[in-house]
């Protein structure tokens, strides 16, 4: 019944009344005016500042997810936003919580196979092998592969041709983004569908590079849609949308069994 | 019973194959691997990047909520995620849903009592008599000024001495800084407390000078804590605290109540 | 520095391995099997049982919010879980957030006003003058008077009626009630437009008349919609519209602005 | 380019200036004042209205999971309600994103095991062997079996013993009731730990059992707990402790890092 007592510690900040601590630096005077939010996030993530290579394609992660307009979880947070316009940060909420598997979540599932594929980037591997069993093991299990293919970006997906540009330009790119390239044409060869590294792979692919944990790849994206969705909803209070896409929703949606009471 | 159909549109961001518009920009030649992840946050909220100026001022401002370590928002985001590891998302989510009027929320305050105290930052002005005006009418009616007062950051909360050098150095500062400084001496004055600015006070402020809506206000709180959140979560995946502190306040919390059953 | 502790407490459930207290019933003995989960919730808000009056009437109240179809929670809902499918809880909570103070919460708006006007029920009042006074003071201010007047239920509101009705044949109907019909007309009078009842008026009316906080109307309203909004995801898993609707939103929306990039 | 449109249909309710219908029902004449709140949810899960012995059993399993008291679900509320008291519905959400693989929404693991184990009731099953089948495979790729254990209830879970018990009363119980108690036995056999059937198992077996998909195994769950949070809010409103919590954890989770500041 005696349970024993484990320890409650976090590392990542303190405050005294003068001074507010942040992973070892001094949150006023060595971070504020001096850093970006995008190194600041880095810094958040990993618990050390980025250096300028690094801080390039970090910022570039960032910027890749913050907005691809009207989308499910845009169209979530206004509908939240016309309920609650008193709670701005709640209609955000509303938009992130759709950040699953199905959409952002899943640079989360291209950063897994990847690190699960090759755990040490610097280890000698047959990246052509390992692409052939990745995209074997997924047609196997009629899994798709996750980071390929965009209903609307094809044959390429600019968004990958740009973070892959950065990252050779910052000395950044690996086998990690290697291996997901040799992935899309193997996949591509092995079903003959148009399948490009997309964003999320891309981002999958760079979380590995840069030596972050496979858990933070979903976090880059949220924090980047949790900025883009702040814009929408200041759209939303400048030009609504959301009460009009209501009602033609509502209007379509159950005119057809208008009426229809049981046993009348 | 036919109803007028007014327009659906928005003017964030577009899509074709190739290409994503933002705001204008060409989202991958244009922003990515160019500028910083707060740029592009000013871009969310503003339409425009900003100048050099802007820049230094709006990314200080992201800065500074980022992170203030363990706070009722980072243990609900905590709690959430030993229930759900799958959905990061939510866990972020959930501490986001308390940024309301008592945390964070309260930057609108400041910039909606400052603007509507002065609409025009180019009117001549009497401050002084502004700011006796705004305190004597919250003591009216009891209630509190925003943006004054922190309970551990006294004398004076350093996040806001920070901020208004910024905005000096940038020169950015002006009427609303001003106001908001004598606010504060006047709030000081009449109820004999320790009532400087807040971090909070300080944003509202910048948020006038910078002619951003006070609805921006809370979104730049939204936007700084899901960053922070998110390296909240990573540690918890790390170094669990949650799991003990659920146990600690469960036992605590009924224990007195225990064996009182109704009639028995 | 040393803060003083203080206690950590909660009345409402205990457990040990073979039984679980819940307000001081024993929850498998005396509550599962024998209670139905309206009266559970009204144990939970209110630490007791009901009556059978009082439990006939409790459960319309819940029952009145639970469904209204395709409206924005709904729909903010459906969008969440196309992109988070294995987090049914998360797409639930994100149609809960939009109960604020334009939908559903407005319940707490109603009951609010009617206990500050009518603070003991038992008080020999003029209710007509009661009612002048409140749609007068709401005039003056220009605030709409929470509780009357719905888009598409007039001239009266089906639930109202309903609610009303139920109030008096469990002998709940009261002043509360009186007052709030009497506002309605009052209204209707000084404005005239059509301004019935509406469900969320008689909510808060017979929140009053039951002696629950007026905190509590909002969280019947919330309540109920989590156990609506379940319905909505099922049907959406078996039967999908919200990819469709997001296409459609994302082609009308984003038409107009396609190709404009700055200085090109 | 030119995409095919398909339907937007929603067939759970529509409405009418008079009339509000609900899964064929009238929402005020059928439903309102005789319809139990546990009813109207089996009527949003499936589409009908319960027979006796049906509602009996599903208002059971719903009260099972209302309240469990402080929990980490509950925590997480309380946190989120003290930053944004005015959004109660927000706290509300923030408790229920929380209800995820590891807690609640297991009963979605135990419901997908034993429908996938024995998709036709009426099938002529050996179960012994199903039950033996189940847990070799989910020792062989080393997964705890769903549905099983209790940190807190053992040897026995009550809850489940009651739901057992009432789904024995009811006729409700049949070989999914059968094969999960199977399941555990087996459990115990391999393990030599006591592995009852706690309160989730039973829930999936009953989801089984009353032919409701295993997607509405953690929709019960979550409309459950929405009813036990808001009770969770009006006590933290009454008796706080969040406020007192945040302070204990933020003293002892960073007084160890307190003033290392890097290079000083």
């Amino acid at each position: 019944m005696t349970r024993k007592t484990t320890e409650i510690r976090s590392d990542i900040a303190w405050s005294t009344p003068e001074k507010i601590g942040v992973h070892g630096y001094d949150l006023t005077e060595d971070l504020m005016g001096r850093v970006n939010f995008g190194d600041m996030a880095y810094l958040s993530v990993t618990g050390d500042l980025p250096d300028a290579n690094t801080s390039r394609m970090f910022n570039a992660i960032l910027l890749t997810l913050v907005e691809h307009g009207m989308v499910p979880s845009t169209i979530a947070a206004r509908m939240t936003y016309i309920g609650a316009p008193e709670s701005m940060q709640a209609a955000v909420a509303a938009g992130l919580l759709g950040l699953g598997t199905v959409f952002v979540g899943s640079t989360e599932g291209a950063a897994k196979m990847l690190k699960a594929a090759l755990p040490d980037p610097k280890a000698d591997a047959d990246l052509d092998a390992l692409a052939q069993q990745i995209v074997r093991e997924h047609r196997e299990r009629k899994a798709i592969v996750p980071g390929l293919g965009h209903p609307v970006h094809k044959p390429v997906d600019p968004r990958s041709v740009r973070l892959f540009a950065v990252a050779k330009e910052t000395g950044i790119a690996g086998p990690y983004v290697d291996l997901m390239q040799r992935v899309s044409r193997e996949a591509e060869a092995a079903t003959g569908k148009s399948l490009p590294v997309n964003a999320t792979g891309a981002i999958g692919a760079l979380v590995c590079e840069m030596g972050l944990p496979w858990e933070a790849a979903r976090g880059l994206g949220v924090m980047a849609r949790a900025v883009g969705l702040v814009g929408h909803i200041l759209e939303e209070a400048r030009r609504p949308m959301s009460m009009e896409l209501w009602h033609r929703v509502e209007d379509e949606a159950s005119s057809e069994v208008r009426g229809k009471l049981r046993g009348k």
